[in-house]
């Protein structure tokens, strides 16, 4: 049996995106897991991704999986935050972004599978800031910081 | 005839980008260019860039546009103050993104043309620091600061 990702769980009306939405078919569909206090998602992209030079990821990919992975982080976070007082929505949170920051720290490789992790900073009402890392072969390719806030309508 | 886009003048070894780049058959080839003292470049998201409701752009999307738009800004900015002291290389400068910190301001539509502009804050060697928008329907939706580094390569 597979097990279902955050981005699975989300409510089926926000479920959409492009970098992450189990509901779009086009898109990238990051799966991201809650594994105890971080969060991780792996991704291979294609070739067709590339930088400026064939043999990098262009900066958006690694952007917009670091947007996604953090959303689903918050979403994660906020909803384990919510079983430690006995409430368990069907549901993740759906979370969007308020601000993200990505500092690239050397060239993200091609033909590599990246990995993706997030570690809650805080949680306050409806915002989350959390701090992400990109690696591909054991190297800290990006790092980023993200605001995230919780949507009204799906809690 | 066409005039060409800051894109289309960067060095042919790094013309790849999924982004901008004119040698990428399959990417988004977003297209830049000066227009006095800022950059713009216009971009009409196909609907499937879906963010989490189908109505609004993916914020990976986004982070892309302000991204390329941003190198590509930054390369006009340093060949026009080359061209100040007399230089007049035969190639835009390929600049690399260190740094890019995205403020998502509003949701951004789908089915509107985003409109994109970039300022230079400061050129400093090979470092350059913009201020980016990104605007729909003459609403900001996201704003941006980068600090892009010119490639060693390319000058």
């Amino acid at each position: 049996m597979t097990v279902p990702a955050i981005q699975d769980t989300y409510p089926p009306a926000f479920s959409h995106c492009y970098g992450c939405g189990a509901s779009n078919p086009s898109g990238h569909r990051l799966r991201s897991f809650l594994e105890g206090t971080e969060t991780l998602a792996r991704f291979m992209p294609d070739a067709k991704y590339s930088g400026g030079v064939p043999e990098h990821v262009y900066g958006g990919l690694i952007a917009s999986l670091l947007d996604c992975h953090g959303t689903a982080s918050a979403a994660a976070f906020c909803r384990a935050s919510q079983e430690e007082v006995g409430v368990s929505p069907s549901h993740h949170p759906r979370f969007v972004t308020a601000s993200l920051k990505v500092d690239f720290k050397r060239p993200t490789p091609i033909g590599v599978e990246l990995v993706l992790r997030g570690r809650l900073r805080s949680l306050e009402g409806r915002k989350a800031w959390l701090d992400l890392t990109l690696t591909a072969g054991g190297h800290i390719c990006a790092v980023a910081e993200m605001l995230a806030i919780r949507l009204v309508e799906s809690h």
